[in-house]
Order: C-alpha cells, then sequence, then structure tokens
C-alpha cells in the first residue's frame, strides 16, 4: 500500500482562522485510491519552512500532496520550494497563459505581470487544470526518486501542488489528481455508507466491534451525522466485481444488527431519507414548530425537491400563535401547558388540518438554557400525524440548546417515517 | 515571542472523519498569550511516530501542545511516549485514582484495570483536570530544557497532553493551560471584532489593506461569517490600559470605512445583533419564507432569549399556503408570480398581520437548483415591514443552494434592522 502525507501550505491555518478542511478532504478520499494517509503538516507562507516539510515527506512517504501557497499573492512560493528541491527549472506554459489573459480579458481588469508567474511550472511536471480559479496546479511524477515524465503507472512517487480555497482543491483533486493516484496505486477501492438513527454512537460501535476491532479489510467506522450515526464500511482489492459482493453482504449484517433504526444503505441524512419515502409514495408534508424554531422546515427545504412535498411550516414560538395560527385549544395550553404531550398533539393535527397534508409533525420543548414553565431544560414533546393517524412521544434530550434543537428535530422526521412505514409497509423495502 | 506548535494523535484525522478542529481551536486562542504558532502535526495512533514528532518540535518550538492520544482506547499513548522521550517514569496520582473511582461508582459500571491508567502521569508534571470527560490532562515545564517542577513563569518551555474530544480539549485549555501559558509568555494581548454587512470580503480587505499589509502589531484580519465578514483587530503589549486604548480607536476607523454595513463591534453574528436591537426597543417580530424554508426563523430562535422576540414564523412553500396563511391575494401571485417584489410585499404584510407584530421580513425567490417559472437561480425577494412602513428589494445571490439561502436569510434581518434604526435612531448609537 501507497504511504501519503498532506502538507498545507497557509498562515491563516496557524493563526486558527480556518480548520484544515483540505487535508480532512483529501484524506477521507485516498483510501478510495488504496493509498493511506500518514501524516499532515501545515506550515506558514515561509519557503524554507516549505522546502524542510517536502523534504522530510519525501524521504518518508510515495505520495506527497501540498495545498495552499500558489497563486499570485502567495508569491507561488510551493512551486518554488519544490522546483528548488529537486533542481528543476520553472518553465511557462503558453496555454496556461493564453487562459489566464483571456480571463482577464473577461472581467475587464487589468493583468499585471505577477499573473502570469502561475503560468510557471517546475519542468517535467504535469498541469492540474483549475476549473474554478486562476491558478493551476502541477504534479511531479518518480521513477527510482528521479522527477521523470512518465505515465502515472509507471511512476513509484508523485507530489502534487493544489491551490488552497476548498472547491478549488476539491475540484481539482477529483478529476485531475484522483484519476492519476488511482493508476498509481492499481487497487479498487470501495464503501458503503449506512445511517442509524435512535442509537447513541458508543453503542452502534460496541454492536459492531467484532467488525470494528483489529479489522484492516473490510474496514468498519463509525461517525457522527446532523442527529443520526453513519457508520462506514470500506473494501480494497483488485477485482471490481468482488469488491462489490464482499461489500453488499454488510447490508444484511446491518439490517439483523439495526432493524428499523437503520433507516438507510445509501448514506442519506435524515432529511434526504424523509423527503425520498415522502416522494415515493406522493406524500405532502407540513409542520408546526416551538422550540425547533422552524429548523425542521429548514432540514426539509435544504433539499432540492423538497417542494413537491412540503406544503408549508409554520413556527408558533409564543402561546397565542399556537392558538391563533394553528387552532391548538387555549383550554389544552391552560391545561397542561404548551410543553406537553397534549398541546403538541394538537399542533401536529393543526399542522395537517391548515395546511391540507397527508403527514405533520410538531415540536415543543424546552431547548434551554434553563427551566421553562417547571419543565426542564431538553424535554421535548413530539407528535406525528398521518391521513388521520397520531402518535406523540416525550423526550430527553441532553447537551446544550444546539444539540437538543437538532435532535427534537431530526427525532420529528424519523417519528413520521416510521409511522408511515407501519402504514404503507413496503414489498421491498428500500432503505 | 514563544513559539508553539501543535501536535494531535488519532487515526480518526488520518482518516478525514473529523478536521482537526482542536488545532484550530488552540491557534486561535494562542495569540491572546502573545504566543506564535508555527507548525500543525498530526500523527496515527503509534508511538513511533509520536515520540519523533514530540521530539522534532523539542528541538525547534518552546510550547508544545499535543492532543489527543490520551484515555483508555489509546492506551494512553502520548503520556507514554513523551515520558519516554525524557526519562521520566509515569506516577499514580491518587486523587486522580479516587476520581475514577467515584466517576465509575456513580455511573453505575465496573472498572477495569486499564481505566486506572488514566490517573498515571509523568513524574514532575501539573496535572490538568478534565471537567467534562474522565482523562485529565498533564503539562511538563521546562528549564534550559530540563523538565522541572517550576512557576510557569519561571518555565522557559512546556509540553501540555490535552485529551482529543473537542469540548474536553477547549475546557481545559481555557481553564487550566491558557492561564499557564499566559504567565510564561508575560505579554497582554486582546482582539476585538467587527462584523460587517452587504460587503464581499475581497471589499473588506481591500478597504483595510494598509492596516493589513505588513503590519505586525496591531494586526487586522479578515475571514467569513454566516452572511457577513468579520474582521479582528488584535494587539499586544505590556501595559493593559494601553492595549485597551489602542484598540478602541479602531471604532472609528471601522465605523467611517463602513458606515451602516458595520453592524457590531462586539462580534455579534447578523441574528446576534437583530435579536438585541429588537429587544432594546421592546419590538415582537414575525417571518414568512419561502425559499428559505424556515431559515431566517431558525436562525433567529438559535439564539438564547428569542422568545422574547419572535413570535412566529411561516413557512410557504407552496402558493396555496401563500394565499391561505398569509393572506396574500391570488390575484398578486397570478399577475406577477411567488418569486416577484409584490408578492415579497404581500408576504412581509400578512406575517405582521397573522401574527401581530411590529416587525416582519418575508422571503421569496429561486434557490435553485436550476430555473424556477423563468426566475433564474439566485433571484430573490425580500420585503421588510416596520410598523406600516413596507420596503422591498431585489437580491441576485451567487454561489450554490445553501449560499443563496444564507445569504437571503441574513439580507432579510438586516433589511429590518436598517428600517427600524431609521426610524428609531439612537442618540448615541450602539453598534
Amino acid at each position: 500500500m501507497k504511504k501519503a502525507e498532506i502538507i498545507s501550505v497557509g498562515t491563516e491555518l496557524l493563526m486558527g482562522q480556518v480548520a484544515n478542511t483540505d487535508a480532512q478532504y483529501i484524506s477521507a478520499k485516498l483510501p478510495e485510491a488504496g493509498i493511506g494517509v500518514f501524516y499532515h503538516t501545515v506550515v506558514g507562507d515561509n519557503p524554507g519552512r516549505v522546502g524542510e516539510a517536502v523534504s522530510r515527506a519525501f524521504g518518508r512517504s510515495d505520495v506527497i500532496i501540498l495545498t495552499g501557497g500558489l497563486g499570485p499573492t502567495q508569491d507561488d512560493l510551493t512551486k518554488k520550494a519544490v522546483a528548488d528541491m529537486f533542481g528543476l527549472e520553472l518553465k511557462r506554459d503558453e496555454e496556461t497563459v493564453r487562459k489566464i489573459e483571456e480571463y482577464f480579458l473577461k472581467i475587464g481588469k487589468k493583468m499585471v505581470p505577477a499573473n502570469l508567474s502561475q503560468a510557471d511550472f517546475p519542468e517535467r511536471s504535469v498541469i492540474l487544470e483549475n476549473s474554478c480559479g486562476t491558478a493551476p496546479g502541477c504534479a511531479i511524477l518518480f521513477k527510482n526518486d528521479v522527477p521523470k515524465a512518465v505515465a502515472p503507472d509507471k511512476a513509484d512517487k508523485i507530489i502534487a501542488l493544489l491551490p488552497g480555497p476548498p472547491r478549488e482543491m476539491q475540484t481539482m483533486f477529483d478529476n485531475e489528481l484522483m484519476p492519476m493516484l488511482k493508476a498509481m496505486s492499481k487497487l479498487v477501492f470501495k464503501s458503503r455508507y449506512y445511517s442509524i438513527i435512535g442509537v447513541p454512537e458508543s453503542e452502534v460501535e460496541k454492536r459492531l466491534i467484532d467488525k470494528i476491532d483489529g479489522c484492516v479489510n473490510p474496514t468498519v467506522a463509525t461517525y457522527v451525522g446532523k442527529g443520526y450515526v453513519s457508520v462506514r464500511v470500506s473494501y480494497s482489492g483488485e477485482d471490481a466485481e468482488e469488491v462489490k459482493k464482499t461489500l453488499r453482504k454488510y447490508d444484511t449484517l446491518m439490517k439483523k444488527r439495526f432493524g428499523d433504526d437503520l433507516f438507510s444503505t445509501r448514506g442519506e441524512s435524515v432529511q434526504e431519507n424523509f423527503l425520498r419515502r415522502m416522494k415515493e409514495r406522493g406524500l405532502s408534508f407540513s409542520c408546526a414548530e416551538s422550540c425547533t424554531g422552524g429548523l425542521v422546515a429548514e432540514l426539509v427545504t435544504s433539499v432540492p425537491g423538497a417542494s413537491s412535498v412540503i406544503r408549508a411550516g409554520i413556527v408558533t414560538y409564543s402561546n397565542l400563535a399556537k392558538i391563533e395560527l394553528l387552532g391548538v385549544p387555549s383550554e389544552t395550553i391552560g391545561a397542561f401547558g404548551a410543553v406537553s404531550a397534549e398541546t403538541a398533539a394538537e399542533m401536529a393535527k393543526g399542522a395537517a388540518m391548515k395546511c391540507c397534508t397527508d403527514v405533520a409533525v410538531s415540536v415543543t420543548g424546552n431547548a434551554g438554557p434553563g427551566v421553562m414553565e417547571g419543565k426542564e431544560q431538553g424535554l421535548v414533546y413530539i407528535a406525528a400525524w398521518y391521513k388521520g393517524e397520531l402518535e406523540v412521544g416525550e423526550f430527553r434530550f441532553g447537551g446544550g440548546r444546539e444539540n437538543v434543537r437538532t435532535r427534537a428535530a431530526v427525532t420529528a422526521l424519523d417519528m413520521a417515517r416510521r409511522l408511515v412505514l407501519r402504514k404503507t409497509p413496503e414489498k421491498k423495502p428500500s432503505i
């Protein structure tokens, strides 16, 4: 297996202005090419420290990816540092010059000579196109530690220089660099992603511990999504068909271990999955929210194509709004309080009636901070409505205000999912 | 100025499961202690590579902070690696043993011997309390490169070991480590944060370029918040009063250069600032949203104490919902379309009327992807209502669906802020 390391160049990282998401993005992708990541390094815009980091990396790794330090404001720092290290000249690429000139003509700005330095690349390097910005990247391939203009599958080492801005970096990495790395490593690597709700991450890990501990291929990893737990199963091999078959077996295993809590075998978020199921059944949706303050509606509408499902959402932060906008009887609020199962039920029903939808959910609770009308922080009532069927649940969510709101919002969508699935079961379950 | 570097230990970082937010958090804070950050390094859970990284850091830096690799699952990797490096024994701390036993008694679980290894620390180290978890951290102070149990202001180097989970790490860093670092560096460091809306980051930078380029103390940096631009001005000196006075001068400068686009000199987000101004004036608020799908309400209610201001929010994703829930005349939608200045105006008015609030905003537009009813992606109409006064704006926001929604939501709150400020100007402007 090829060893990789990532060197990120940028004072803004050392100042803590941004997290190193470039290193995260690349690290998550490299296993797909059968390449393991062993180091991340961050250095400032300083040629000496960049050179030193690259030199150390070259001694211990096969794949060295630099991000940042391209472009005129940083004086094309990394290109010079890397070229110097291997005694390579910087050569101007006429095709790139033409593109830069075209770009400045198009935006109607005057080009300064410094801009042209973006067209200079270490000799013998492959230019990586930047389809989202002006600074192209480049890659130097090595054979027996000597820079060589060989095909990627003939190379044994590579140093790639990518821009720092995440969108530019990601596009260039996916389209230009990744195919070269896959050619170099000759392995097929695939992952399947499972989404689970209602089970804490520690418990998910516990139930899969026999597949996690000491397992090298396939590997199983859990991580936390927005209100749910995601499980990634990854496997690499030389035969694509065999890789696919091995991974597919995990569908049965996951279903057996997590039952209905496993809501997606496609890596969907709670809202993506919810929306797809509603669409498949042609159902319309509305919501009534108190403590989540619009988060349920926001989650659902953040998915493109939500408009064919969600008709409306009503955020009722005050009691008066609950009564007037949702038709909750003032007696219900008077007798049980705004944070109660009874009010939650009336809110869901009210949303379904006022918005004329098949499905509706409601959330009312205390997101905190502090106790509210005698209800402790984290106490939330959630109701789901499906064509006249009503279900209400009481929940106690831990963590701060933000966590309570997120957990409450996804739990509301999940409750509606379970209710709908129970009433309209699938012959061949699609998860 | 002391030189720092951060070494993060964790395979989950090298797998790209999480971004290195620990390094970001620490890097953003260290300047407050007058300490500069020169390197970040990430290594896996491997004693050899951890030891090598610490050894290199010790040769070139004064402050070395490790995160991760504490706790029983990682076999207390970093403590052993660091102790070995300096020939220090690991000694059991009885006070910590007592706390761990108490913890397991409380949660009713059986303690295994591995848990007790958390009570072992390199001799001569200071124990850093973990108020959010079980694994304490520790710090080793050095005098002339020799580990010494001296007071922080007498030490010239320090190696600190912090846990990896962000909440535990942050609390320990702030409460336990930061005071030691400040004592070591003997400098006072302060920052002021300014929030600007309606001016792109590149333009903010341009207008401040004389204060950014080549400036070492104070330093000025810009970064992007949720729909606004934040400017940090930082200054360090030996006299607290002088530091404060120097920074205060920037209030006038920023006001002169950004006028009403500068909405906060306290580093507030758009929604925090909006809510504070509404509260100061005792105004009530509601919103009517189409393409933002609940994001305006969600932003406002994400701030604790929002309930005294926001009464309700109505998300009307369908035309029928706009007509029935907000009272938008069907003729208006018929004549001008759902995405129009006329519909936006009726929506804001409708929200104010239906929810009986002083202030209301509305958003209707096409967040994309693709063209909708002949309206291109990014075209958004926003209206603000203040006690009968109505204002409507047409906007074209770039970027993808998420960016259009965020920009639209904060612009709506900003429009209401400007309208209210114009109608109720302040004698002594509070920004």
